[in-house]
């Protein structure tokens, strides 16, 4: 339900349940946060529509790209299933897919008459609960998620969230600087873990892209689908910090210069001036070493 | 004989060996590239004078963070004895320490009469010819140097000094756009590998650090000797790029900021300049992938 | 269609599909090496018993834990899907599925009317033309995979069929010389790539299981349904060798002593004497080092 | 001191020491477990003559092959230096050299005349204190060593020692199965991380050793010195256990068959049955998993 530059519209979603008096559809499906457009939708008032108009329709959630880098609710937000990886937040290499499943969901899957295999969790529900696996686990990516969730922890949620709510507030700050438009319309729904952003009309962001791999061999993310070609992606999500961002801003701004794109210098001073009166001074006699 | 600032001098080594009728000195023992001052010695100049007084001594260098980073001429200077480690410029974990020696020290080791073990190379180049070792090496650091050295065959030797070279330049652009002072007094004399900076009077250098070490978490090198608290070092050699050097030297801006280090804005920015216009940009259609 | 101690039976397919005239049945789904047995189904006499009938049923085959460790010819045997794993024979972690697929059987898929989405190949096969995947691999296992490819070619296919063989004759020499019952009763079913061994009647399989473990730090399969308290399982496949292969075989053989499980002594030894005639001697002078 | 087949002798200790009136003998260098024969030398037997004849010498111990795998107790038999690598029983990889010293030999080195650098321990001692080294150390190998320390002492220093001793117990009861004959003479010397082998008269334990290195992909030590060609070596130390050593001992009996060295079978059912009386059984039920 998301047009591009904004989230899942709640107003939208109203109207179309509303005329779903006899309840046809089974299942709200919305990704939390929109890997291509940088939007992140804002679930809260959906489920609120979906209560009001107490619609029994699931909630899925796709929060692949948010969970571990943005706050996410899924008992206050009534969510019913939460589909995600582990090549985002929880910085594992890829391979692994979680599903969080409410007592609804249970229900519904244990009534459906769809032939399913792979969609059916009942099996490893079972075999979860002796500590197995009905089939062969990924065995090092979970020790690799082990050791993440471990580092997480560390830091505390609370800081991830925040360390990500800088990270985006700074590239914000740079793509502003640099006279660029960000792809998210919607201020609430900026993504903390990326951002997208319009090469001006006319200027190929693929080509941009190129350069500043092969000049900084550093990879930004291509826009995709009706974004192609027209916008470049910036991620700021895991394992990520202010001097990894300044890096990544840098090679921003010098392929801008070297593409010939039009912009205005100083993106990466702007992003500077955004962390550093954010970053409360930790004085040296305060840190046990 | 560098007096902290400057290289070491041709014109002292010239007056010390011009008094040395009877060659009581039996080497010069110079280091390259001083990793505490950022300075590194013409040693051309050194050799030259040496030549022509035709003094015998032998000529020995420590090359230890200026090899795979700084043009070093082993052949054409004549030196008799580089030293050198594997923690530098090669990029390899410390633990290896590596002789080039010159038949002309050959002869000298095997003439002295000072009783030595560790320093006897010919029970290593005894067993190296049969592919050994005289005591079990340190294998997995051996086989991290092969790799090593592909890697620098694949940059290619040239292309990795002016990689040293771009850096040195980037960093003191943004030294003097804070209004700092480089501690190497001779722009001879440069390192390309790392820079020693001078905090304002009364400004400690180490809580400096401190500060950048717990908010960002980069550790900059300390200041040495009568240095100490004087001055911070950047270090840019080996396995480093535009985009680390960015980060890098976004750290330091930080750091002053939040130190309250007095310094102007900007060097940064100065640094993207250097490094832009000096970066031939590589055209996407030029590059095979 | 496996009855537990044989493979899939020729004559039972013959008379299940002799029974389908109206070609009811769609596909013949077969486990070409069965791990809880350790039985090899004969897939060469299943296929020639399909095309006897002329019976169109695709032939499925799972082929996890035999696909690079036993001869396996899937145009030969005129197989439609082949189903496999990265973790047996590719001796790569587990995390990568891969499927085979005949164009009989990509035409049933474009075909069939049942709604579904993982069992989709279409979406896979048009990005993986591009060099692409419908969504993010997982990449670390595939660079594994690359590097496992590279190893096989290098011992060869054939060398590689040769040593599974090997091994399994020597597991099962040492088997008998213990007087334990292999759970597989077809000697042309035999594994090659693991043996499942019965514990003589009123001895617990998973206590011996458990002492292994304790005592020896190694960890053996277990009889699964039918088979389980009653057989364990020895694995022979992937990246190992004779002595990897003698130290199992010496585990059980002290675990058996340990438990206090009838058996006659010697095991170790007919599997030694199984190998040994068997291995070339590759002499010193033939070697190039 | 050593004479090949026995460790140090203390009768021909005391010999040099009594004639050494006037203390030109500074110091008494062993090696606690000599490397290439397998021969441990009783070091309290020498300190005993030492301390009996009031002679003032230093006791210098390289314990490179035992620290970690054999009892080693540098107070009690009054060493006043043990030099030790972290390749062997320490489990790490090559490369850190340790020096472990005592005060009466600190005293002897701050008196000490020769001219010397690495032997120098005050500059060491002086930056330990603090935290640091006076040089870059080998970082990666001393988080090697941490992790390895807590290794052992999770296993434990006894259980490790008694580990070892059964190792070498069942080492030998195979060789002396073979009819081959152990380098070592004296009993009260055998090696706990070692063994070394006489190959029979007129056999060539060299291609021996390539005969299985070729076949087995197994490299075992060379006879070093005057056993070169004669015998070879075992080693059976470190991170090793039951079915590693039953494995290796596999693969010798292999080689000897595929040699055509002279010898009875049997030696790897020895090994298990000297393993295996002495493995107390490890009942499933005390196990907590």
């Amino acid at each position: 339900m998301a047009n591009g530059r904004r989230g899942a519209s709640a107003a939208e979603l109203e109207a179309r349940l509303t005329s779903d008096a006899r309840h046809v559809v089974k299942a709200v499906v919305v990704v939390h946060n929109e890997t291509s457009t940088g939007v992140t939708s804002r679930l809260s008032e959906l489920r609120r529509v979906m209560n009001r108009l107490r619609h029994p329709a699931l909630l899925i959630v796709d929060a692949i790209s948010s969970l571990g880098s943005i706050d996410y609710r899924m008992d206050e937000w009534e969510v019913d299933v939460t589909v995600c990886g582990s090549q985002k937040g929880l910085m594992v290499p890829p391979g692994l897919g979680f599903n969080a499943v409410s007592e609804k969901a249970l229900a519904a899957n244990r009534n459906a008459k769809l032939p399913r295999s792979y969609w059916d969790w009942q099996d490893m529900l079972e075999n979860n609960q002796r500590g197995f696996f009905p089939y062969t686990p990924a065995t090092n990516l979970l020790f690799g998620l082990r050791e993440a969730l471990k580092v997480m922890k560390e830091e505390g949620l609370e800081n991830i969230f925040r360390r990500h709510i800088r990270h985006g507030q700074a590239t914000r700050a740079a793509v502003r600087a640099w006279g660029l438009e960000i792809v998210c319309e919607e201020p609430l729904e900026y993504s903390h873990s990326m951002t997208a952003v319009f090469t001006p009309e006319g200027h190929d962001a693929d080509r941009l892209r190129k350069i500043i791999l092969q000049n900084f061999d550093m990879s930004l993310g291509a826009g995709l689908g009706k974004l192609a070609g027209r916008a470049f992606r910036v991620g700021h999500l895991g394992s990520f910090n202010d001097l990894m961002l300044a890096g990544t801003l840098s090679g921003v701004e010098m392929g801008l210069r070297l593409a010939g794109i039009p912009h205005k210098e100083g993106g990466v001073m702007a992003a500077l001036d955004s962390l550093t009166p954010a970053a409360k001074v930790i004085e040296p006699a305060k840190v046990a070493r």
